[in-house]
């Protein structure tokens, strides 16, 4: 698994490589002796005229890439993010099913006491990181953010309203880190 | 502390802006003009030499930046990945210190063997994410990774050896996510 993780980055060099095609200092050389040869005949002024028109197009691609790379690196960082936040969420899950799952008898226990605490260290945690639980039962099934996987006749609660909440689903900032996966009156 | 994860991002932003002069349509206008009108007076000849150093030197510093911008975008997918792991670590601490304390007696009730397991996840999901415990009981003090923040004379286990550790460091690829505490003896 830590090789999927290395592969991820590779990719994202690939990304990057591919977008990028190199300048080497042979291409500059080949790109000046172009021109020379193909206007070998030519007179100056024409030579000059597509010095100019070279040197302009390549600031202004210089200047479209910049911008691109912006853009770019927060999203990079945001996918980081995003990455890291997502393995994180089995974690939570199973979490909540031992403190779910925890005998009334034992609820007041110091261990018991001291996991809950933990638990909501890494809700908070969560929620400083950008994350935030999906609203599902009572709410109107949203295909951008619930995942139906099952279905009841009964809708006293409404057509098309989410009755059960199988999952928790989670955003980060504007986008889905997991779907809730829910229960739909329909 | 939302507010925290914002400026963070800000900030890389700004970096990129910082490192990123803005070329306009009027920069690339404004150049050509520069040259225009500084030779005036000058030939054609050296008004294309002029162009000709000027493209080239475009060209070169496109390819710069294009390389740079591979490496950086390397460093800010994992600058943000150690970012979220960080935050991770104190509810390792945590984990850890709970386990630490539990009686004997219960440490045989599923709920407390559901919490070990959910440990073990843990330490998992770190691994994979590159995350690696750094030694430190028993090893030479080194500065690099060991954070001293207690002396004992006794040195029976060998002079600057660290002797006890009072919170586990983390490496994170070949970075320091966290160093130790240790106890040194010296």
């Amino acid at each position: 698994m830590a090789k999927k993780e290395d592969s991820k980055v590779e990719e994202i060099l690939n990304d990057t490589e591919e977008a990028t095609e190199e300048v080497t200092e042979e291409t500059i050389e080949e790109n000046v002796e172009e021109i020379s040869q193909d206007s070998e005949e030519a007179s100056n002024d024409k030579k000059l005229e597509e010095y100019m028109d070279r040197y302009k197009r390549t600031l202004a691609e210089f200047d479209n890439f910049r911008k691109r790379t912006e853009k770019e690196k927060l999203q990079t960082y945001h996918r980081a993010t995003k990455d890291v936040l997502e393995k994180i969420l089995p974690i939570v899950d199973n979490f909540e099913r031992a403190i779910g799952a925890l005998p009334e008898e034992e609820k007041s226990n110091s261990f018991a006491q001291g996991i809950e605490m933990i638990y909501k260290q890494f809700l908070n945690m969560l929620n400083e990181s950008g994350v935030q639980i999906i609203e599902a039962v009572g709410q109107e099934f949203n295909p951008d953010f619930h995942n139906a996987v099952m279905h009841t006749e009964d809708d006293s609660a409404g057509e098309n309203v989410v009755v059960e909440e199988l999952q928790k689903g989670y955003m980060y900032k504007d986008s889905v880190l997991r779907h809730s996966m829910v229960k739909v009156a329909n």
